[in-house]
């Protein structure tokens, strides 16, 4: 065992088998830490997902931790250097599953928060954690039911930072301050199917679409701003025809994805590419599905705290970035809360051979103990 | 028994299953018929496909009767009102598969060959059967090999009828003059798969590409002539993606098809595809199969004895019409034959329930016999 008391605990969460949406225990692991500095702890399972939201205090404001128990599958088993969940230390490194998404993060959080209480125990503000096992999921059972839970009952997180693995290169090397929003569009376009030799008794909805879709390929739909890269356009998948190369298909299917910044809505991109495909002229379904909304924490008193924290550790500043996929932030960010995500290195996260710098979760957990430092003394 | 020899020979035709490239004795049924009337006969085997080759005659003009024994399969059996190897009558009409496509043609011809050759046993020329059993399938080793053959030794076809069903609504409303051409391209436009979040890291090859094809689906190619309708450009078949909305595909493969006239060829459709695909800047691999070259036989002595015999049963014109898909008579063509196709109403062929009107297949074998007897008297 080691005498680190956040490797330790990072292990202890790595040996778990917690492949979404199994918690495998690492949550009962958490709240028996949280419960013996004084956490009240409510379990919220949704379906298949088991949840917790563990608060400290009544007062404002109020400071969440939020994170995953649940990892990736481990992928192919013989191409990993160590076993996925036997948590091997080499060269400095912590290999297992999960190791930087984000075990470690919440191995760091749970030692943050004992070392700042043991040192502040008459801080201003509650502490809390809310921490799911579905967010490599579905994301349906988890955070966003939590916080649904919450607003219920108008328990408002005022500032919260997410364990996702942000960082580039060394940790604290970024912060996300938010995030694009996501958008899917399945588009069917159609025509009249007949046979390539007699063109003028069909319509082919190809032909149709073509120029729609280079007028939507080719649009500028915004020019972004200081936290967010213009809106994008790309088309992931299209398909039309029989497989005879002398029949004119009579639908086509497009699919289309936005990513999109907080210049935008997802009301507006809707409007937008309708007036497109009826200008046009075409006959046409389409369905919408959005993965979520754009958020954006600005400066302020979280991203001051974090900042602040991140510097004193590193001696130098964190760059705040908006890129990269979705979050469970958008979930949280639907309260109006102040939102950051940083964690470490995400190098590896995903891959075989994930692995996390043990000295980076030790300089994380200092930066947590330091943002709660400046936030709530 | 029918007291008909032209329904009777058909009937025998149909009973044989001949669906390609099987032939059942079909040919050895025609060639025992042509043998007691004096032809050469020639089988040509190649690969799995028996065709023969009859010539009666060594002189010049040589006029040929071109067809084949093979059928397309029934389908489900289910759906025929009768046994599609059973020749059943009903109301006048002969049901079977093959009736109209094309074993009525093959009875009619001989039958008008056996006619005239007992009216007129001293007419000038050579009168010759090319007879293939893959039509309905690769036309590989069936028409163009025996024409291969036939060049070989400089035994040119001047006149040739072939018995394709070119009628709409009665026999001989339609001849077919000849055919337009046919290449498919297989086009693979490259680009750079990646992660729809990060598109600068990534180049869609369906973005790319959608201007080209825009403005290849919107060219004139050329405005067609008094035989041809204008050169078409038809996409059957196009797909890009892996399937999931987050990922921008790395190829998209678009097929597309040219039915081309006689104002273009397939070298000039070629050279000015690469120049669009090449101006739009594509990185592509581009495949082309050439189907067949267009052909057209102008007006002159053939289709003068064809419209004539046409009119001399019909009391009505036939229309000359170059419509429809592709048939042997291209191959027949490349030797610089006058080709025409003329043959029963198409409505049932290739479908269930396929049938031809008895009187339409007397009518039909007067009309080839007048127009050999206007070739050859």
């Amino acid at each position: 065992m080691s005498d680190s008391p956040v490797l330790a605990l990072a292990q202890d969460l790595l040996e778990r088998q917690s492949v979404t949406p199994q918690d495998a225990g690492c949550q009962d692991l958490m709240i028996s830490r949280l419960k013996e500095l004084g956490f009240n702890i409510e379990i919220m399972v949704f379906e298949d997902t088991t949840n917790f939201w563990a608060r400290r205090g009544t007062q404002a404001p109020l400071f969440a931790f939020a994170g995953h128990t649940d990892v990736v599958p481990s992928g192919p088993i013989e191409q990993w250097r160590t076993p996925p969940f036997e948590p091997t230390i080499i060269d400095g490194y912590l290999h297992a599953r999960g190791a930087a998404d984000m075990k470690g993060s919440l191995a760091c959080m749970v030692v943050a928060v004992e070392r700042f209480l043991a040192e502040n125990p008459n801080h201003k503000g509650s502490i809390a954690f809310l921490i799911t096992s579905d967010e490599e999921g579905p994301f349906i059972n988890g955070t966003t039911r939590v916080v649904d839970t919450l607003m219920a009952r108008n328990e408002i997180i005022d500032m919260c930072i997410v364990g996702e693995p942000s960082s580039t290169n060394q940790v604290g090397d970024v912060i996300k301050n938010g995030r694009r929003g996501s958008i899917t569009g399945d588009l069917t376009v159609k025509g009249v199917q007949g046979h390539v030799a007699y063109p003028h008794l069909a319509n082919n909805p190809v032909h149709q679409a073509l120029p729609a879709l280079t007028e939507l390929a080719s649009t500028t739909w915004d020019n972004g701003n200081d936290f967010f890269p213009p809106t994008s356009f790309q088309i992931p998948n299209l398909a039309s025809g029989t497989g005879a190369s002398n029949v004119i298909p009579g639908e086509f299917h497009v699919q289309f994805n936005f990513r999109f910044s907080t210049e935008m809505t997802d009301i507006e991109i809707k409007r937008r590419v309708h007036s497109v495909l009826d200008a046009h002229g075409l006959d046409y379904d389409l369905k919408w599905t959005l993965s979520g909304h754009p958020f954006l924490t600005d400066k302020g008193p979280l991203i001051d705290a974090v900042v602040e924290a991140v510097k004193a550790v590193n001696h130098q500043p964190a760059q705040l970035l908006t890129t990269g996929g979705t979050s469970d932030g958008r979930f949280i960010a639907r309260m109006g809360s102040q939102v950051v995500e940083l964690g470490p290195v995400n190098a590896t996260i995903h891959k075989v051979n994930e692995c996390v710098k043990i000295s980076d979760l030790e300089k994380l957990t200092d930066m947590y103990q330091k943002t709660l430092e400046n936030c709530l003394l």
